[in-house]
C-alpha cells in the first residue's frame, strides 16, 4: 500500500497545546511523512511530546523549528499568532498548513496567499471538515440533485468548553460551520448576520447565532455555544425532494437521508379542497468510511506538497471564511445588523 | 377522589379540526364536566365526533351552540375567527376557553379581557404548556434558586407539518414556547426579534428564528420550523450554578438537570496562570408526573368556573403572548430588526 | 371509505381492566361495529366505561352480557377464566375475541377450537402482534428471501410491572414473542426450554429466559421481565444476507434493516491467508403505517364475521402458542430442562 | 505528578495483533515505564509498530525479547499460546500481564500461579473492566448497599465481529463479563450454563448464551455474539432498593441509577386489596472518571511491580475465570445442562 519510493517530508509543528499534539500523532504514524521537530512556548507540553516521540527533536524557540531543514510547517498555535507565524514560515520556504481560522484579519489573509504563491509553496488551511467523509457524502448528494432545490441549513456546534481567552466563540468554532457550508453548497454567501452574549468572560462572546443568506434564498442558521450541558455536532440539510442529518456525534449512524417533503397540490377548485400532502418515507444511512478527518486532511497536505497540487482547502478558502467571520463580528457588536458581502 | 356533589358544568367546543377533538376527549372524561355539543364547519368531523359520543349533540351553526344552555366554550377554531368567536361567546353569557394564540391582534385581545372582566366570565387561553409538569419543574426549579442566574434560554419547536394558511409558523408554534418563557421566568421581555423564510407557501413563512431579550442579559431563542425532518421539541436553560435540557419529545427523561458549569479562578497574577475550570457532576432526571397537560388545563379551566378563580393561563396573558407575537412578526417583515416592548 | 350499507355488529366485551377499555374504545369508534354492553366484577370500572360512553350499557354479570343480542364477545378477563367465558359465549351463539393466551390449558383450547368449529362461530385470539405493520413487515422480509437464511434471533420484552397473581411473567409476556416467531418464521419450533426467578411474588417468576429450536438450526431465545427499570420492546433477527431488528419502543424507526454480515472466503491455502470479510452497509428505516394494530385487529375480527374468513390469529394459532406456553414451563419448574414438542 | 525519582521499568509486548498495540501505546505513554521491544511472528505487524515508535526494538522471536532484560512482559497472542508464553516469560524472572482469559486450560493456570509465586514475580490478567471505573462505581454501590438486595444481573456483549478462529464467542467475550460479575459480585458462581450456535464458522459458536447461578439466589445472565448489528454493552443490576443500567457505549451517561421498585403491601385482608405499588422516583447519572481503563490497568500492573502489590486481577482471579469458561464450555456442549461448581 505504501510506496517505499516516495520521499519522506520532514515536519514541524508549532504550537502543542490543544490541537498540535493531534497533528504530531497524525504526521508521525502517516508513510511518508516525518515528524521532525515540535515547538512550544511551554516545557510541560514539550516534555509531553517528548515522552511519546523520543525520536522527535522539541524547542521553546520555535525560529530553530523554521531555521531547520524541515520542509513542511504545521501552525497549531493562538489565531493572533498565525500571521507572523505563517508568514516567518513561508519566507523560510517552507510549506504550511495553519490551523483554522487562517488569521484574525483579512489583510493579512491575503497576504499569506500573495506571499505563498509567489515563493510556490503550498499554503493550506486546516478546515478538518473538509476532509470528513461524512461532509464529502453530503457535497456529493447536493450536487448530484437528489436533494432537490435546497432550501436551508440549520447547524449546532455547542458544548461545555473550552473557552478561548484571545478570540470569541464565533472565531472559535463558527468556522467549521462556515467551511462546511461553503464546502457542500459551493457557493457564498451574499450576507451574514450574528448575535450573541458573553456570560463567563465579559467582553469575550460564548454564545452565538449567525445567518448566513446564500443565493437563491438559501439560509442558513449556525447555533455556537461554549456554554451548553451537551455536546451536540449537528447539521441539518432540508431540501425540496429530500432531507438530510448530519450528526457527528453519532458513533455510527451520522448521516440520515430522510426521503420527507411536502407536495403542493396540483391545483384545487376552492379553498376547502386545497390540501399539502406530506411525505414519510424510507430513511436511509449511508455506510461512510470511518477514516479520521484529520489524517486524510495531513494526507492531502503531504500530496499537494509532493505533487504540487492546490488544496482543497486552500488560502483562498481559508480567506473567504476569515471574511465571513469579520462581517460576523461585526454584525455582533452591531446587535445583530446584517452586513451585505461582495466577493 | 371525584366529589359527587359538585355540579355538572355543561360544556360545548366550537371546531373539530385537529385540537378540537383533543378538548373534546378530555371534557368528555373529566368528571364534573358534560361534554354538551360540538360545533363544526364540516359534516364529516360532525359526523366522527358523534360516531365516538353518540350522547353529544353535533351541529353546523356554532350559533346553536352558543344558543344552548352550555355553560362554557372551548374555541379551537383557526386564528382568525378566535375574536369573533370568543366575543359572541362571552355575549351570551360562557366561559371560555380560547386556544392560543388568544387572537391575532392585540387590541382585539384587550377587548375581549375587558368584555369577560364586565361580565364576570372567565376567559382562559390554551397554553397548555402551562400545564405541563416539566413545565412546572422547570419553573420552580428556576424560582428556588438551584439554576443560579438565569443566562440564556434556546428552544426548538420543528418538524414535518401541519403548514397552517392562515398564519405562518411563527404564530402557529412559537405561542408555546413564548407562553413557557413567560411562565419559567416570570418576567416579560424588553425587546425580539425574528427571521424567516417561506419555501412551501409563499408568503406563509415555514421556518423562523426568535430571539426575545430579557431583563438582566437573559437571552431566549427560538427555533420553530413545520419543514425539518425530525419531531423535536426541546428546551435548554443555562444557568450560572446548573444546566436543564427539557426534551419533550423523550417518554421517560424529560428534563435532565446537569450539575454543570464553568467557574472563574478567583485571582491570577499572569495570564498563563490564568485557567477556567469546568464542573461536570452528576445528571439527575427527576421524576415527572406523566398526567396529561390538556386534562390539566381542562379541568383548571373548570375549577376557574366552579370557583370563581383566575386561570393561570388567563387573558392578560394571552395578551401578552399576542404582543410579544405582534412585534415578531414586524421584525419577521422587516429583515430582522429588533423590536423593543414596552410594557 | 366506510361502506354505509354493510351491517352493524353489536359486541359486548367482558372486563375492563388493563386491556378491556382499550377493546371498548376501538370498538366504539370502528365504523360497523357497536360497542353495546360491557361487564366487570368492579363497579368503579363500570362507572369508568359508563362515563366514557354514556349509551354503552354496563353490568357486573357476565350473563346478562351473552344472554343480549351482541352478535360478538370480547374476553379481557384473567387468563384462568378465559376458557370458562369463552365456553360460555361460544355457547351462546357468540363470535369470540379471546385475550392472550387463549387459555391456561392446551386440552381446553382444543376444546374451544372444536365448539367453534361445530357451533360455525368464529374464534380468534388477541394476539395483537400479529396485526402489527412492523411485524407485517417484519415476516414480508424473511418471506421474500432478502434477509437470506435465517441464523437466530433474539427478543426482549422487559419493564418495571405490571406483576400478575394469576400467571407468571412467561404466560404473561411471552405469548406476544411466541406469536411474532410463529407469524414471522411460519414454522413451530421443536423444542423450547425456559428458566427465571420468582423475586417479588414467592411462586411467582417475574423473570425468565425462553430458548425456541426451529428447524434449520434457527434459535430464538426471549428475555421477559417484569422487573426491569427500562422498557424494551426489541427484536433482533439475524439472517446470511441482512440483520433487522426491530424496536417497538422507537417512535419512528421502528424497523432498521442493516445491511451487514460475514463472509467466509471461497478457499485458502494457509492459515494465515484465511481472513473473514465483514460488510458494514447501509441502514435502512423503511416507512412503516402508524395505523395502531389493536384497531386493525378488531377490524379484522369484525371482517371475519361479516365475509366468514378464518381469522390470522385464530384458535389453531392459538392452541400453538399455549402448547409451547405449556413446555416452556414444565421446563421453569425443571431447571430448565429442553422440551421437545410435537406438533 | 509523575515522580522523576521512580525507576523506569523497561517491558516487552508479545503479540501485536488487535489488542498489543493498545498495551504498547500504554506503555509507551506511561511516565515510569519504558515500550523497549515488541514480537509478532508477522513482520507488517512489526513494521507498523516501528513507524509509530522509532525507539523501539522489533522481533519476530520472542525468545529475543524474552533474553532482554526487560522488567515486564505483556502478552496480547491467542490464547491458545498464553501458557507456553507466560511460563517461559516467568522462567526467565519476568512479571507478567497475561490478556484475558488466562489461559485455555484451568491446571495449565494453576501451574502458572504456582510458578510466579515460587518466583515471586507478579502474575497478573487483562481484565481490562476490573479497572473501568463505571465498573468500580457498581462494585461500589452494591457494596454500600444502597442497591438493596442483589435480585438479578442481565448483560449483553454483542457486534458484528470480531470471529476468532481458536476459541469461540464464549472464550472469546464472555471473561469480560464474568470478571465484572465477580468483581462486583465479590463471590462465585455456584452453577453455570450455556447455550449457543456456530452460524458462521462450523464448530465456532458465534453466538451464546450462559447464565451463572450465585449465592442467595442470584442469576446473571449473559449474551455474546459476534454476530449482531448493533454494538451493545449494557450490563442491568436489579436490586431491591434500586436498579442500575451500565451502558458502556454511552459517551457519557454510562451509568443510570433508577430509583425504581416493587413494594408488597404490609398486609392485606382481601385478594382484591392486594396490590403491589411501583415506584418511579428519580434517575442519576454520577459523573465517573473517563480516564482509559487500559491505562489504568497497565499503571497498576506497574505499581504492583515496583512496590511488590498483589494485582487486583492476580492470578487467582484469572483462574476462576478460566474454570467459569471451562464449566461453560461443557455445558455449551452438552445442550445446556447446567454445571456445579466448587471452589
Amino acid at each position: 500500500m505504501y510506496d517505499k519510493l516516495i520521499r519522506n517530508i520532514k515536519v514541524g509543528v508549532i504550537g502543542s497545546g490543544y490541537w498540535g499534539p493531534k497533528l504530531a500523532r497524525n504526521f508521525h504514524a502517516i508513510p511518508g511523512a516525518e515528524l521532525y521537530i515540535v515547538s512550544d512556548l511551554r516545557q510541560d507540553r514539550l516534555d509531553h511530546i517528548a515522552g511519546l516521540y523520543p525520536g522527535v527533536k522539541v524547542t521553546r524557540d520555535y525560529g530553530e523549528l523554521l531555521d531547520s531543514d524541515v520542509e513542511a510547517v504545521a501552525i497549531a498555535t493562538p489565531v493572533s499568532t498565525h500571521y507572523k507565524m505563517a508568514r516567518a514560515a513561508l519566507e523560510h520556504g517552507k510549506h504550511i498548513l495553519v490551523e483554522k481560522p487562517l488569521t484574525n484579519d483579512s489583510q493579512q489573509a491575503q497576504e499569506l496567499i500573495d506571499l505563498a504563491r509567489e515563493n510556490g509553496r503550498v499554503l493550506m488551511v486546516g478546515h478538518t471538515f473538509e476532509y470528513n467523509p461524512a461532509v464529502g457524502f453530503l457535497r456529493d448528494f447536493i450536487a448530484s440533485g437528489k436533494l432537490g432545490q435546497v432550501y436551508y441549513i440549520n447547524a449546532t456546534r455547542v458544548n461545555l468548553g473550552i473557552f478561548q481567552q484571545d478570540i470569541n466563540v464565533v472565531w472559535d468554532l463558527a468556522p467549521h460551520d462556515i467551511s462546511i457550508l461553503l464546502y457542500v453548497l459551493g457557493v457564498e454567501p451574499v450576507s451574514v448576520s450574528a448575535r450573541g452574549s458573553a456570560y463567563v468572560q465579559p467582553g469575550i462572546h460564548d454564545v452565538a447565532y449567525l445567518t448566513l443568506s446564500f443565493p437563491d434564498g438559501v439560509m442558513a442558521d449556525v447555533r455556537v455555544s461554549w456554554l451548553d450541558p451537551c455536546k451536540i455536532r449537528r447539521i441539518t440539510v432540508v431540501g425540496s425532494l429530500k432531507m438530510i442529518v448530519y450528526d457527528d456525534v453519532e458513533p455510527v449512524e451520522k448521516i440520515k437521508i430522510y426521503d420527507k417533503g411536502v407536495d403542493m397540490p396540483p391545483y384545487s377548485d376552492t379553498l376547502e379542497e386545497f390540501h399539502l400532502s406530506y411525505r414519510h418515507g424510507d430513511i436511509t444511512t449511508p455506510a461512510i468510511s470511518s477514516a479520521e478527518p484529520l489524517n486524510l486532511e495531513c494526507t492531502h497536505f503531504l500530496e499537494c506538497i509532493r505533487y504540487g497540487k492546490k488544496p482543497r482547502s486552500n488560502g483562498v478558502v481559508g480567506l473567504r471564511v476569515v471574511r465571513i467571520l469579520e462581517h460576523a463580528q461585526r454584525s455582533l457588536l452591531n446587535g445583530g445588523e446584517g452586513e451585505g458581502i461582495s466577493w
